[in-house]
């Protein structure tokens, strides 16, 4: 079996919500696996010095209408949530949460449950009344989970894991590294998978 | 005929480059016709907040690596030239002197040879002694046109077009605007073509 490729996202990124539909099909037809790992961009751009795509001029008045476009170029179910973007902090601990005590693949269903729900539906995922029946929703008790997400040991993981992530040179979502290449934004996909098959570009 | 499209870039970035390489054929499919726009970004960032990419932490070297693969997986030649990014202003006053004095079908072929004597020979484009020979290279006299380039009327030509480009939403390179439409980015062209086919995503 091939390493997994690494795939990172935060659970507010639009760009990121677009490959979490796509890249595990793309991995499954080269024989891969992916590991997923939700961000906070707000902690890496105190790094980076970058911003939300629609807090600047001229930029982010073209990035709403890119989100848009994009979703209808590549047939993926979008609207735009009323309060975007927004902090993600418990989504990315709940996953976590879920992964640490469900395994992976229970903690892949639930982030695919958040996008849909944030992305799809317009639904507040800052909420832990918002959060919690999402897991309901895919056999996880939603008490749990959000008692889980706040503790002192996921909210230390997820910081440790950020800072492994930039430590990496990951600076946007999605993020994804396969083989240690990096690759930037959903309109790199073409090109992993150029490399995914061939091994180089 | 239909209207031409719009085509916006600076001397300087290596995605305008690679859509240099590619904008007439792509709008020659669909019966269109280019009007290219030489710009400055730094003029423009100052709009917008925006820098050159190779300044910023993480993303200057990724964007490094990513203008060589990108240049490899679309087959487009390309060399990293050692004084990069570099200001472009003589090589923008030049091609719009050109277009004004030889029209815009010689312009573009002055732009290509600016493009390739960069990105592919990495020559200083900053130095009249490197954009004189170009002029000379497609039947123009390069005394005539550095001079045309450093006038007053010219100056300001770039100035006006600079500002109207940033009314219409220009922030970046390559920008490419179709019928009211905006692409940001040589990794739009797909969603460009597919506009260009149907008017519509």
């Amino acid at each position: 079996m091939s390493q997994a490729i690494d795939f990172y996202f935060d659970f507010s990124s639009p760009y990121g919500y677009f490959a979490s539909t796509q890249i595990e099909q793309l991995a499954a037809r080269y024989d891969r696996t992916v590991k997923w790992h939700p961000l906070l961009l707000g902690v890496i751009f105190k790094t980076t010095g970058g911003a939300p795509l629609p807090s600047l001029p001229l930029k982010g008045d073209y990035a709403l209408r890119d989100f848009e476009r994009s979703a209808r170029f590549h047939g993926i179910p979008y609207t735009r949530p009323e309060l975007f973007p927004l902090p993600t902090q418990l989504a990315a601990r709940a996953m976590l949460w879920v992964a640490q005590t469900r395994g992976d693949a229970k903690a892949v269903e639930f982030a695919k449950a958040v996008f849909h729900a944030y992305f799809v539906e317009g639904a507040k995922i800052i909420d832990p009344d918002v959060i919690g029946p999402l897991a309901d929703g895919i056999g996880i008790d939603a008490a749990a989970m959000i008692d889980g997400a706040n503790s002192a040991e996921i909210k230390e993981r997820l910081r440790n894991d950020i800072e492994a992530a930039v430590a990496r040179g990951v600076f946007g979502s999605p993020f994804v590294i396969a083989d240690g290449e990096p690759f930037w934004g959903f309109d790199r996909f073409d090109q992993l998978e150029a490399f995914l098959k061939s091994g180089k570009i």
